[in-house]
């Protein structure tokens, strides 16, 4: 087998003494790749044992009874742009073995320049908005039971009220009760209407999560109706249908990531996924241009460590790929808002569902919210 | 809002002293469908707290520290058939909090007749393969690295010798050493010629995991080139892609369906989705024919009682959805055929991958195999 000497690399934390770690790291080398018994692997090419499997590059002691392994792999077992199979070679079988910990990733340029990424980033993001230089603000449309005719109702206040990006709520899809496309059209009328009335860019976000089938028609029908970018919950459709949207020129419009379902490859703190990486790193080879999570303190169960990892993942070196914007949220309410400021900087983008509905005015809630931001 | 009434149960085990666990249970209600706060429910159509919610119907203690939460959510949450909005509903948000499994799930009549389940289900697996009354056998055409040739040589040897399903290793992408095109063809010709000098039926299912923009292309191409089945793993494309697929006319093959990048949501005891529900019931939901997974005591860590899960969620009454067969794999031996034929009886695929080739001939071993499923 012919291969180019590329590889790519990924950090491990890995559970166990000095000899568990490096006995668990070898196998995981073998099982992310040729998944066959290494005293077997003789009879065939010597590059399959040398090259396919992956390469055991570094073994660091972190905590007692934890280590850090970093294993490189051949780009080749990726074999072109291909986010499922990288995620395969990644974590795939590993996934099914309790005490490993995918900590952070490290493709090579070759791959990097052949996936996208975020179509706008968070440059592209705040020309849209045209807001520079501070926090931007994100509401959520929301409870599901509401009409359509509701949730554009209170998606107008939250226009007026200053709110840069409004979303779905994530829960709605296309119920009887509140229809896809009646509540696509009467919400981005009426965030156009305040917009129009402000003056402001703010942006709505309908959730485009769907059956496989209609993913990409939605996204569509979305743009036509009028939103100003797109919500979609990267577990529920598959990481890649989001890459599949972000590249779509037809539809051509800002991706906003939710975590549903996602939260068991972080919940646990020595398994999994890391928080940079499945959060920051992979929602940027998605393709998301901002990714929802969990802020710690607030109905969830993330640490001020997750968090700041995102947000590292989002911004790290990883190519020509843009940035993305973290986007806390889970909970938070306006009192926290100078805190939120304070821990993420102006890269973010502050995410309040129902809190801002606890005042008798959301307008007014909004404008509270704008204004903390404003005098961060 | 109207609802119809109807509605599904899931049950959830919850960690937690009783009081504990009922405020977590009533949590849960909140956050799978309005995640708005509860006591603001009261403004809106009292509809949305009463019905919308999730409703906790009964509480009941397990172990110490441990409760099972049954919970009913209107069907119209998910409206219509969603897999994606279902598995939301079940699990979104709440993945993202420790110490919440999913044990259970019972659809509503009107939600099964939505979805199609398997197209053919273990009955008409069995009838493709002519096989009765024994368990079927399974091997998996590795490591990567090898051309396709050399691929399509272990294939014939495998069916020569009696295997009846003959699967792509789950790494198999379309690899620059072996492009899918070229494997499919010469794989499925090689066990072809070897049915026709056996006059047996082996079937050859290739992977089709890929890109979002490939995956039913690929799937049908497949077909072309004369595949029996397609193996796709579903938490890499999206467990909708794999409804997807078993729905398509065009491609109209068994699907067996591989646990790459699933096992974060089983590998810890007290959070995520249990066995039956992830790999028995959500992936027959899904329309896989079969579903691979690690028996217990082989490389993984999955425990009798997870083994027996599927096998039940296999089988178990879901309206008019066919049974799956179980596909218990990873790293088992040809000395371990005897307990797993006692293990799972004859609805089974025993799938036995690089143990085969320890002995000097691969199609002995097969033989080998065969006998003892034959003797059981």
């Amino acid at each position: 087998v012919e291969l180019s000497g590329e590889r790519f690399r990924v950090v491990y934390h890995l559970r166990g003494t000095p000899a568990e770690a490096r006995e668990r790291a070898l196998e995981l080398c073998n099982e992310q790749t040729v998944e066959f018994p290494g005293d077997l692997l003789g009879r065939f090419d010597p590059a399959v044992a040398t090259e396919v499997v992956g390469r055991l590059e570094a073994l660091a002691p972190l905590d007692p009874g934890r280590h850090a392994a970093t294993v490189s792999f051949a780009t080749e077992t990726v074999g072109g742009p291909d986010l499922p199979q990288l995620l395969n070679v990644l974590f795939g079988n590993t996934s099914l073995k309790p005490g490993v910990r995918v900590e952070q990733i490290e493709l090579s340029d070759g791959m990097l320049s052949t996936l996208h990424g975020p179509r706008l980033g968070r440059q592209g993001l705040r020309e849209l908005l045209g807001v520079q230089g501070r926090p931007l603000l994100c509401s959520a449309l929301k409870p599901m039971g509401l009409s359509a005719a509701e949730l554009a109702q209170i998606a107008g206040r939250l226009a007026l009220g200053g709110i840069d990006l409004i979303k779905d709520d994530h829960g709605l899809a296309n119920q009887p009760f509140c229809p896809f496309d009646e509540r696509v059209q009467r919400c981005a009328a009426a965030v156009a209407e305040a917009n129009a009335r402000t003056g402001g860019h703010t942006l709505y976000f309908p959730n485009v999560t769907a059956p496989a089938d209609r993913l990409v028609e939605r996204a569509r029908r979305a743009r036509e109706l009028g939103a100003g970018g797109l919500l979609v919950a990267p577990a529920l459709v598959g990481p890649d249908s989001v890459r599949r949207l972000a590249d779509d020129d037809l539809i051509g419009l800002p991706i906003m990531a939710h975590p549903a379902l996602l939260g068991s490859y972080l919940v646990a703190p020595d398994q999994g996924l890391s928080c940079r990486v499945l959060l920051g790193q992979l929602m940027r080879l998605a393709g998301a241009d901002a990714v929802i999570f969990p802020h710690h303190g607030g109905r969830f169960s993330f640490t001020p460590q997750d968090c700041r990892e995102i947000a590292e993942g989002a911004t790290c070196a990883m190519g020509p790929l843009r940035p993305l914007l973290p986007v806390p949220a889970g909970g938070i309410n306006l009192a926290r808002v100078p805190e939120l400021c304070a821990f993420y900087g102006d890269e973010v983008i502050l995410l309040i569902g129902g809190d801002l509905h606890r005042g008798p005015d959301l307008v007014a809630s909004c404008r509270a919210f704008r204004e903390k931001v404003e005098r961060r």
